[in-house]
């Protein structure tokens, strides 16, 4: 059987790379194959898997320059039945890519707002002046300034290929080690090797020492916490959700202890499943 | 002397409205007059404090929706010498704003990311098949569509008589109890009634119960944690800054104990303020 995978396009988008490497590596390891589903947002990709459209979505969670994908977060608790099958980590490299011939003619940049913001400080040193454009995604508006030679877009390197675009700059990103984590998610969870663990939740009050409580109850155990994020329960200003990935995994016997006991110190808890990492190289992503 | 006030420009943002309903409160409680300074994004709206081109700021911190401005967390971090002198909470109601008379003709609708994401179940509802335009601000797109009856933009009520553009839906926020935190910064902070306290750290070394032991200092004394916000350090994936709000004053004895212990358990530690807040209603705004 094909698996199906959705994810944000259209093509060339960072996901859709992440999307390429994993169905790689499905094919490798386990000799499955995989067809690729664009989505015009990140959401909808997520929708996609929740109704049963695709079988697998691949999201960005969180970079290392920019920090958490709200929309990922916040849809994630929303549905109730998505769980983490596998997380890969990939090197985000990225390129100006232009029909025109030098940065000095350069009048507009478009890209996705987190693309533009980890390569804010190359674009003040070196386009101060400029007119920034977010876009949906960093290929969403390529197709169209391929017949602008004034404008340039922030995409990846492999951007440049697909849509016939030259790279005008390359490794424009602030900081070198920028790295995404992408999470590919399903319905009914294959459990494997297991490194992490993710799980969200709501306290029942706001009174001091509500967040000391859960945490107390994994520090006890010497379990990990790789990441804690806030994000606003929506409801009221100063009402939050948590989200926390564990190191560990819940065929270790102190991580299901400490989920039951944290269970009685939240409001609603939701476990988005145990998982291991993918990590890719630039190399491995070259060859894709 | 009149008090300069850097915000996010151009006329009619919600940051405008901030720095309106501040000023009015300041001349109300302290008889200072203040004129504003709009500025082009919200990290030059902070950088104008710092290179001392202004008095003060007024910056958004976070929205009961979308959560936390990075932008604002990631530039307070990185300068060292801004202070919070006061916080504002302000409703924030959004309207489409559109030269066209109907929905039904609208085919554009123009905003602020944080602006689109918080009415996006409204827009799914009403207009599931528009383009959706993310601009700098919610006012940035408001003169050029003027021109265009199948565009609109999601902007404060307040816009439609800036900008001569009738509303076209009102309160088409998703969440009805939508509201703002701002922050009133500056180079040196007065020090008046306070109920706030906020900070940020890094932690020495990602090892289990990292960040219990700083949260274990607050509940300790009792002293309640009204916000956590985790961001990276941008250095390597999995490093993080955490922002928190505390409730209570540098001038009530357990606080400034606290941070003292608090200095031992983290690597570098930022005190950004100790303030009050003041909120706004929506009939305050309605009377600017």
């Amino acid at each position: 059987m094909v698996i199906s995978l959705a994810h944000l396009g259209p093509t060339g988008t960072n996901a859709e790379t992440a999307a390429i490497a994993y169905a790689h590596w499905l094919e490798q390891q386990q000799g499955q194959k995989s067809i690729l589903c664009p989505c015009p947002s990140i959401a909808q990709t997520l929708f996609a898997v929740a109704k049963g459209e695709t079988q697998r979505a691949v999201v960005p969670v969180e970079n290392s320059t920019e920090g958490s994908v709200a929309t990922t977060l916040d849809t994630l608790w929303q549905l109730d039945d998505l769980k983490i099958q596998q997380e890969l980590v990939l090197p985000i490299s990225h390129a100006l890519l232009s029909r025109g011939s030098s940065l000095e003619g350069i009048k507009t940049v478009y890209s996705h707002p987190q693309a533009l913001a980890q390569c804010q400080s190359w674009l003040e040193r070196h386009l101060p002046s400029v007119s920034l454009i977010p876009t949906n995604s960093t290929t969403e508006a390529l197709s169209e300034i391929n017949l602008q030679p004034t404008s340039g877009a922030i995409a990846a390197p492999r951007a440049s290929k697909l849509y016939d675009l030259p790279i005008l700059a390359n490794h424009i990103n602030d900081y070198p080690d920028n790295c995404t984590r992408f999470w590919v998610l399903e319905r009914t969870p294959t459990t494997r090797g297991q490194s992490r663990v993710s799980l969200a939740f709501s306290v029942p009050e706001n009174v001091p020492g509500v967040l000391v409580k859960p945490l107390e109850v994994l520090a006890r155990r010497h379990i990990n916490l790789s990441r804690i994020e806030s994000r606003p329960t929506k409801r009221s200003l100063g009402e939050y959700l948590f989200f926390l990935d564990l190191e560990g995994s819940t065929e270790n016997d102190c991580i299901p202890d400490a989920l039951k006991e944290l269970a009685g110190y939240t409001e609603v808890l939701k476990i988005f499943g145990s998982y291991s990492v993918v990590s890719f190289t630039q190399a491995d992503i070259d060859r894709l």
